[in-house]
């Protein structure tokens, strides 16, 4: 096969076969197409875009680049969320102990912070001890002993994909259905998991802002993972505005732990629930993902997520004492609440600025060689449609340092709208797919 | 500037400034952009297109990232012409001559063959001793001496094209009409002509095989030309067969020097007469195309146009005995006459492939290290219209093996088609504009 041949054929708007795509994925693999020809191939797949056919071969081919764990010795369904990513997004720290709870095996690969917007390794991370890159012996151990696993990828898992999205990143082929559908297909699908919850973020602190972008990748990724045999579900979720209050990484934590004991009511605990409650529908553990929430309520009620929780950190190395006791963690050097210059209604949030925010206080990379502050953040404590009073409190920051306070406070500011008419209250969960 | 943020620019349908180009050919040209992100740019270019504005920006930028020749020291009009290249295609040596004879200074810069199609370049190698990399100083004597000069591009003459185009080639971003502009165009002007005469192929034979892709090409070229204050003159002509009867690198030198001593009727002499009519016209010493046309008649005729020949030969170290005599040129080792298989009238010929078959006999190159045998070649006897009878001589197969010659000899057989019923002749020029 020529790939110059390949180039021209998706430029000229042809389809691909499953060889002719599989050939320049084993080949860019290989180091055997270069850089140069194979950005040419991505351009020409981000504007002519791939049938729902390419997108599974490539995302096949992509899977196959690497390892495909097998977790058929443990009995029971294996079931995994994926989110697109947002800004406060940390339902998987209560999620994977619910459905665990539930008898649910959950083995979750997460990435790490991207843009804007948080990951759960970082988030992880700021668990003192807590390990995530544990060896494939150690990953499946864990998950036979608890029932959950939270790691990041390693370098057997799907080569393809790390070596491709560097390759986007800075060639202006990122924003792409199928390639994005493909990168994160082909990192769930050598999980060995048999179902999947995808949680599709959508709004103005998501990657994908529009909603008829974000319903055409919810399509993508849902077809996709049911052509590989796997029960899927998809919930297009409001990105508006943070998830919860607590944006940053141990703050996140904080957040998860006050869910998980029952403490902590609002929209991150609704979305974690309908998640969970439809991870333990796929796992075969409720009669519908009603039941599935149902569930996971009474598992918050009666202690069994958290103490799943404390579990999941023991056994990967993290020091319990301070999700045992909070107040024990940390803090930051500057902590600054700022206030609402004006009355009116928050009408909305310009919620990319406000991860941006974030960043800048240290709880993000603004450049790959930046070390996050697990302490650093926000606790943004409206939401869209409350009413406020000229001097309400707003946020309250986190940093080391003013500079970053004031920087940080300024985005804040020039992200939010009042109103003097009421508002209306976005809708969370807007589809279930 | 940021790269990335110039690729999503154009990737988004966007228009770039000059500003925005410049930096992006510049920075290339220098090696500060990789070729991985490039080559990105170039399929979103080939994809999303240029409008003439940013052609011309493009343009000016791959012009400036080399020398521009300044022929100022010369009294008297500049004018080149330039081909799109296709197959037999020889009018450079004819006109040169014709238009240099009537006192237009023709500071040629051509190229070599280039897939099917032959190359100036390699047709003037054919005749031993002619030197076409001659230093900026020679150049220059050579053309006030004679009034024409046929070189090679050098590395001082638009840099940036030179990398652009080897990159083009390698990632399916030839055919594109802002970029062929552009890479044409830089070359062009750089020569410090005044006035430009365009021979826009179409047809089988020829890269832009449709005529509606021709005209959109041919505009482009005009309109950027007429961008940099030149005069031009653009001709779309017929490349559905041979032009003329000889295909191959002396074999061309040989037809050309039948028509420039008056020889030769036909399509190469009626395309010729038009060009350097052109070309005439353009440089001011005759007051239309036609009268150009009857000026480059009488120079054939009175014998100063093959004298001027014989004088830029000399001038550039050639040896005149082989085209005083060519009866001396060295003959190829095989020479085999094919026949028509039937009767009937020659309907149409695969040009591409008449082009392809004198590739394999010898007279271009396959790989990019082959070695060209300049004795190699057709003599295509038929044009499209003709009546054949069952054993009329179809060509003359000119190469070193035989192995070589009965490859060549399918390709042409299976690229003519006979119809019983009269066929139109094809028109040679089908537009001035």
């Amino acid at each position: 096969m020529n790939t110059i041949e390949l180039i021209r054929k998706k430029r000229d708007k042809e389809s691909l076969s499953k060889e002719e795509i599989k050939f320049l994925i084993s080949s860019y693999t290989k180091n055997k197409i270069p850089d140069y020809q194979f950005s040419s191939f991505l351009m020409a797949v981000f504007l002519n875009g791939m049938n729902s056919e390419e997108t599974s071969f490539l995302t096949e081919a992509m899977l196959y680049s690497g390892k495909v764990i097998n977790l058929d010795f443990l009995k029971g369904k294996k079931v995994d969320k994926h989110s697109t990513g947002g800004v406060g997004d940390k339902t998987s720290l209560i999620i994977a102990p619910v459905a665990a709870a539930a008898g649910v095996y959950v083995p979750m690969i997460s990435g790490r912070g991207l843009g804007h917007t948080g990951g759960t390794l970082d988030k992880l991370d700021a668990i003192p001890g807590f390990k995530t890159n544990l060896s494939l012996k150690e990953y499946k151990s864990v998950l036979k002993k608890c029932g959950a696993v939270l790691v990041g990828q390693t370098k057997e898992i799907a080569p393809a994909d790390k070596l491709i999205y560097s390759l986007r990143d800075v060639t202006g082929t990122v924003e792409s259905i199928p390639l994005i559908t493909a990168s994160i297909m082909s990192k769930k699908l050598a999980e060995g998991i048999n179902g999947l919850v995808l949680d599709i973020k959508t709004g103005s602190g998501a990657f994908m802002r529009k909603e008829k972008d974000t319903l055409l990748l919810a399509e993508s990724l849902i077809r996709t993972a049911k052509s590989f045999g796997k029960k899927v579900i998809g919930f297009v979720t409001d990105m508006n505005q943070p998830l919860g209050n607590y944006i940053g990484n141990w703050l996140e934590v904080y957040e998860s732990v006050l869910v998980l004991k029952g403490e902590s009511e609002g929209d991150l605990k609704e979305l974690s629930l309908a998640l969970s409650g439809a991870m333990i529908f796929l796992g075969g553990k409720a009669s519908s993902i009603d039941e599935g929430i149902k569930l996971s309520q009474r598992l918050i009620d009666n202690g069994l997520a958290y103490k799943k929780f404390l579990e999941i950190v023991e056994l990967q190395g993290g020091d319990t004492n301070f999700i045992r006791n909070p107040e024990k963690y940390p803090k930051s050097k500057i902590i600054e609440r700022i206030f609402a210059p004006n009355n009116g209604y928050l009408e909305t949030i310009n919620n990319f600025e406000i991860g941006m925010a974030a960043l800048e206080l240290g709880a993000g990379r603004l450049t790959k060689d930046d070390i996050i502050d697990p302490k650093a953040g926000i606790i943004f404590k409206l939401k869209i449609g409350d009413f406020v009073k000229k001097g309400t409190e707003i946020a309250e920051l986190h940093s080391s340092s003013q500079l970053k306070i004031e920087k940080a406070k300024e985005k804040i500011y020039n992200s939010i709208m009042l109103n003097p008419n009421p508002i209306k209250k976005p809708k969370l969960i807007k589809k279930i797919i």
